[in-house]
């Protein structure tokens, strides 16, 4: 069974919002085992909704629609549908009845437009109203049509409650499970070099690939009858992928390494402390990220002029003066004052050149990041690319991977 | 003119990421005048990416793709735009070469694979690597066709140096001129009591809201056949409502409170340094935003613990152990303590509960910021609402906000 999700709605062609709704819903539809083949955004234009409705019940078994439900001109996803599947609108009594009981609790007269929400394509199953819009289901050639408000938390509870209960059971109890191994400190080029094979020969699981700000995810989708199956055929592959890629993969089930570093912090009952130049704040930012951070997370130093680092994290001048402020040894001070500053037992440094412009003759990309645990400290020197915002978030993910690896090696 | 965004990848349909891509291209083509009537999000499927873009070529005038440009098996964007336009790919020698030459910058030797990213399908124009992956422009049948890399910041490097500069051209002389007014402190409802007049009775140009993070952006929007006359029609409109609102209103061509606060920092040759509790780096990352900030920016003392916010920031024990460490004294003691220990002219402070749960009996959102300038210490009692993330974004604004207005009122 596949699927199709279509949002209605001009403010999404605009760019002012993200189509977190087609998300939301295809994250949910997957954990059914319904395979969404594609997403369509158009806007509050009657012709195109209806010619875009069209090829979605042409080529899918289930199109959810989002958006367009609500009481003013420009909301037409009900005649757009009304339109395409031949049926004319008829006013729902019970509807109308719903409707106005909203208004009346909210205490609220009802605006006369309001009534047309409870207009229905004809044979359509109405969904009953979460806000003020009421949803609806309709069948069409053999296609299932759900239409659904653009309003999220409407959308997320009609999902719950009207559309994935009946998909899951038309699924017939398939599911999708996925799990990820992500790879740090091998390009993805050179993480498909040592998998290459398994790629080659899968088709259940799937393996894919998505790269991004210095770490590889490998993801494993396999599909069956339920959940433990599916994880049972992911399994043996999955570790398979470890074995070959060794310690530049996060523990399994990590989703980030940030993440990662902070289980394993918990289970150590050990503290985390940073000191960071040019990440500014970032490396704080994603420790304290996990809810319950507070349990390990003490802090991070943002010492972004020379002056500060020597003054608040305690660089020795004779590093400033030397080797510079952009450095091994640099990297190296950060980590250990951050450590000593906040009696932590793992220290995190990062300093580099995020650009626009090179800094003590090194170049825009130069990264050094350090840790530092029970007395030994590492060093990472990473030559980052592309554009300020990337080069720290390199920067970022360097530096926990650092820490990840002295944690996993203690 | 009219365009087509198409996403390409198995991730977006998934529902692992959202398509904040197609976000950013439709609001990049709004603004040189292009309507965008499609957004489309196909899987990693050659058959399913073919027939999206053979529909796409046909009723739109640009087609945006975005993604499957990598060197996996998977990115098969190449495969597809040749079969589509019926054009053979062939090796591009310079495309070998540039990214030849980034990998050996990179001092890493290239992997075979990487070289399938220098095929283009004849006749295409190749738009050179930001990162590794060459994006290509190509026409078909009177439609133009560009393909750029699903990372972000290599597609918007991209979209700014190529896609867009070739459009504002084609749409010829039309232009959209956009400039907002940035509200902070007074709410949605609020901003629109004291413009709702305006807001009813403009056409061109239009005024729209958008709220978010604390802030309140009144975005107006002007057509005409060039920018300076765009902007004369903007002018007045913004200057009436600029009156209206009053301090509550960052400075003119503002694009965040960070960035003005950046501005007038700069222009008085003043510094700024943070303090931070429930924002754990947020604070830091925000001011550092800017390029050239080194200029202004300081530092800031992250502290999580309640014992790093006395040793590290200086706050009094007698504050902790009264009103506490969620409270105006905490505020106002890390704003103090801040400028004091990098030695900036501007201090600010965050202390707060992001939750789960409360802390010291105050509940979940409850948020204190405070800026110190020239000896004049102001807090601010913020509750804020949401999760986490929504929490911590309105507190980094807050804090800001009040150092604007300080360093406004000196």
């Amino acid at each position: 069974m596949n699927a199709e999700i279509v949002g209605v709605g001009t403010e999404l062609l605009l760019g002012q919002i993200a189509n977190t709704n087609a998300q939301h819903i295809s994250d949910a539809l997957a954990g059914v085992g319904v395979d969404v083949y594609f997403h369509v955004v158009v806007g509050d234009n009657q012709r195109r909704i209806v010619e875009t409705l069209r090829v979605a019940l042409e080529r899918s078994d289930v199109v959810v629609v989002t958006g367009g439900l609500g009481p003013t001109p420009d909301d037409i996803t009900r005649e757009a549908v009304a339109e395409v599947t031949g049926k004319p609108l008829v006013r729902d009594p019970d509807l109308v009845g719903a409707i106005e009981s909203i208004f009346s609790k909210l205490g609220r007269g009802m605006p006369a437009e309001n009534l047309k929400q409870a207009d229905l394509p004809d044979g359509a199953t109405p969904i009953p109203p979460e806000g003020t819009a009421p949803g609806f289901r309709i069948e069409h050639e053999g296609a299932l049509l759900f239409a659904v408000p653009g309003v999220p938390w409407e959308m997320k509870a009609m999902l719950a409650k009207v559309v994935l209960p009946e998909l899951r059971e038309r699924a017939g109890g398939g599911t999708i499970a996925t799990r990820e191994v992500i790879v740090i400190g091998l390009g993805e080029s050179r993480t498909h070099e040592l998998i290459a094979d398994l790629v080659d020969s899968q088709t259940n699981p799937t393996i894919a690939y998505r790269a991004g700000s210095g770490a590889v995810r490998v993801r494993l989708t396999a599909k069956a009858q339920d959940e433990s199956t599916a994880l049972g055929l992911i399994r043996p592959l999955e570790d398979e992928i470890r074995d070959r890629v060794g310690i530049h993969a996060l523990p399994r089930d990590s989703v980030s390494v940030g993440e990662a570093v902070g289980k394993m912090l918990r289970e150590r009952g050990a503290t985390v402390a940073g000191a960071e130049s040019l990440t500014g704040g970032w490396l704080g930012a994603e420790l304290m990220a996990a809810s319950g951070a507070g349990d390990y997370f003490l802090g991070s130093l943002v010492c972004y002029s020379s002056q500060s680092k020597r003054d608040v994290a305690g660089v020795p001048e004779a590093v400033l003066a030397g080797p510079g402020a952009v450095s091994e040894e640099a990297a190296a001070a950060l980590a250990e004052g951050a450590a000593r500053r906040f009696g932590a037992d793992l220290g995190l440094g990062t300093t580099g050149v995020a650009g626009p412009s090179e800094q003590e003759g090194k170049p825009v990309g130069t990264v050094f990041v350090a840790a530092t645990l029970g007395g030994r400290t590492q060093v990472r020197h990473v030559q980052a690319y592309g554009d300020r915002d990337h080069i720290r978030a390199l920067a970022v993910t360097s530096a926990l991977d650092l820490g990840r690896r002295l944690l996993q090696e203690q």
